[in-house]
């Protein structure tokens, strides 16, 4: 790991332009230098992956952050080489001769700035950061590719799970229809919990003691975590560039107990869903039907099955039907193995397949069958009127359920729709909202419709 | 699709060697020029994929075949481009100027030499032939870097489903320990099936019909196929080198429906798993537990979850904790995408992250409880011998499970054992084998203890 160089690596690798503009692999002659933007959780895995795998092909040789000799005196910086650079200064990093940034700070500002610099100078850029991607990843892969150096970022979607690379490598020869997920750790945990038997309540402490949610939960519970994913997805996936703004969000902290209940007697249950789907009414028209939400899911679906913390990602391809992608989607070590791993294919010359991607537009307007849960005061009439409110926008029920052993007073029950438009239900759930009788306001949750099992 | 290029791309392309002695990314500066060997199932799902698609990158110049003219008549070469130049001679495409063979014929002999002659006429391969990889894949892989090209095999294993892609790209920084999954879509067909109640000569026979299988099943019921997979996986997961031959396999034709009925009683199901895995004990050995036998898997583990002619791979790494692929294994359109995939690399200028690779011996003798299903023609004492019979090897019985309302006769019964190795128990199955009780001989099967869910 002391091995050192006169010159950085893009001035012995001697770029050729082709006509394709495509950058160039860059192939040092020694190890890839790495330093590492933020020593927090993930950047001390990062340190103790390197350490124990000792890859000849990668010196990491500056840390960046603030308060930095704390973070150096401290037991995580334990497996770091005792020639690396600690600095606090952003520019003696960049004015360095590294060859690769690896930015584990996270958020637009400063670091899309730096990022900037890093590219423009010539520097590799491996991010975790989902945001930045998100909101800037199409502007900043054309600035890499202007100055022929790789920005990856495979740790921002789904951890140590390699969706990303394999959709980039292993999927890239089909045309990819629809992207669907559970890609935020916090609120799987929280849901699963629940279908488990506990309160949203409880497992939102329960997630923050140990971690897993910020005090301040609304990023991970109302989808704005999921969200800045499912457009990385959309990019890379559906070749769909799409403003994370554009895309409609509901939060997961309206479900309770008594709609897990009635999800199990729809032989389903609830998760937070990410999806983006080519419109096909639309098709060609650049639309895309997206939506983050808590979501029915039938227990037949690989979604269902998804745990505790974990992520899936279901690609579905024109050609090749669903493939999943299951795993950790968050935590130090699964994203360390995410961020080394992209280091490695920097360092081994990786080039990604470009192909072209197409700004879009947005809807969140998606024909499906819905679950409506309300809480009503119960009195005769009630359900007539509640017909009543879907018949006159042309909704058909599919079936009504009403568990038994509930006060009168506060009673839930339930109603499924045939398939209809999101605008169109939630023209009849504001009606059905203004009824003296409701007691708070109903719940509109869509329902997946069950994939058939490749069973032929 | 027309194209012309007065020079190969190896020409224009002026690799530079390194260090490291890696291969070269090769940018062309036009289409990268494809011929296809075999223009079967998975040959004209290529044609119409590239045809679907129309990939700037990618033009198909050359399709070889034995009888040409048949194949060039039939309605699958409808989406060939007309200026593709069909042939029955494998020197007319070798000599020709086309830079990437995409073989699709399979078997050892004669295409390692073709592949050989192409490599070293510095033409990159792409190839979905599992039998080739798992035996020359390393030899291979050498000749290849030694001449600058590049020799790609995502469909060799799993079909559509990026499994190669997603283990080399996205998990090359963690440490895979073991690899495990089940990637023959044929006995994973029949045992859903048998997982559903039929019997396993009828599924047999509609696989047969439905073309899933072939009139000899060997190679899949057997094990064979899936042997050579897990040797391909080993390779790149585990970078451990395995000799096919030395693998043990056990066949799933001796599974009965009353296996089933008792796995479900254990709460487990039954598949063909193919499974390697670093031997913890003998670490630095260089050995390798690796089999490929049908075996009662938790319903709890994703594994269960694989239905149909799908396929699913576990990835356990030391960092990233279990990664879990899966989608469809077999049939053209999903080969296809595997294999357009890899096209679409190799025009990109991919260079594939290259690990070292140890030669490692394999041992099938594991540890795990294992679950025993006798057939006997009861009378006293048959319990107590095959008591005995364990524990004269020492194997204590965990449980002894018979179900009622069978022939006493004929009866099946099931003693599920602690974990113990496959040497000692297949030791007890002997003795027991020559029991005058016994009506045929015991099946013996592996165990999967349940993986614990990620639930934090």
């Amino acid at each position: 790991m002391t091995t050192k160089r006169s010159q950085p690596a893009k001035k012995t690798s001697a770029p050729r332009k082709t006509s394709s503009n495509k950058p160039k692999s860059r192939r040092p002659s020694g190890p890839v230098r790495v330093a590492i933007l933020g020593f927090g959780t993930v950047g001390s895995s990062v340190a103790r992956v390197l350490a124990a795998s000792k890859f000849p092909d990668l010196q990491l040789t500056h840390i960046y952050n603030r308060d930095v000799e704390r973070k150096r005196a401290s037991a995580a910086a334990k497996p770091v080489p005792a020639e690396v650079i600690w600095t606090e200064s952003i520019d003696e990093v960049l004015n360095s001769k590294v060859d690769v940034i690896l930015e584990l700070i996270g958020g637009l500002n400063p670091i899309e700035s730096w990022i900037r610099r890093a590219l423009t100078s010539g520097k590799s850029v491996v991010t975790a950061n989902k945001q930045l991607i998100a909101y800037r990843g199409a502007s900043l892969a054309r600035l890499a590719q202007k100055h022929n150096v790789q920005l990856i970022h495979g740790a921002a979607v789904a951890g140590g799970v390699p969706v990303l690379a394999g959709l980039l490598q292993g999927q890239s020869g089909d045309q990819i229809t629809r992207i669907r997920g559970i890609v935020n750790g916090t609120c799987n945990f929280i849901l699963s919990r629940m279908e488990a038997g506990a309160e949203y309540g409880t497992v939102l402490a329960d997630a923050q003691a140990l971690g897993y949610a910020e005090s301040n939960p609304s990023a991970d519970v109302d989808g704005f975590d999921a969200r800045a994913k499912l457009c990385i997805l959309s990019r890379i996936a559906l070749r769909a560039e799409l403003d994370p703004d554009q895309v409609p969000t509901q939060t997961i902290s309206t479900v309770t107990q008594t709609d897990f209940h009635y999800a199990k007697e729809l032989d389903c249950t609830i998760r937070q869903v990410a999806t983006a789907e080519i419109d096909r009414q639309k098709r060609g028209r650049n639309t895309v039907q997206a939506r983050v939400a808590p979501m029915l899911i039938p227990h037949t679906s690989p979604m269902a099955w998804s745990h505790g913390t974990g992520n899936m990602v279901v690609a579905t391809g024109r050609f090749g039907g669903d493939v999943v992608f299951s795993g950790q989607g968050a935590g130090g070590n699964p994203t360390a193995v995410a961020v080394v791993s992209d280091l490695l294919a920097v360092a081994h010359g990786h080039t990604s397949i470009q192909l072209p991607v197409k700004r879009c537009q947005v809807t969140g307007d998606i024909l499906s069958p819905h679950y409506l849960r309300f809480v009503v005061n119960d009195r005769p009439g009630i359900v007539s009127a509640i017909a009543g409110a879907l018949a006159k926008v042309h909704i058909n029920i599919d079936s009504l359920l009403q568990r038994p052993g509930h006060d009168k007073h506060a009673l839930p029950f339930v109603v499924t729709t045939e398939p209809c438009l999101t605008s169109t239900i939630e023209k009849a759930v504001r009606a059905m909202a203004k009824m003296d009788c409701m007691l708070e306001p109903p719940l509109c949750l869509q329902m997946l419709e069950p994939d058939p099992l490749p069973t032929a």
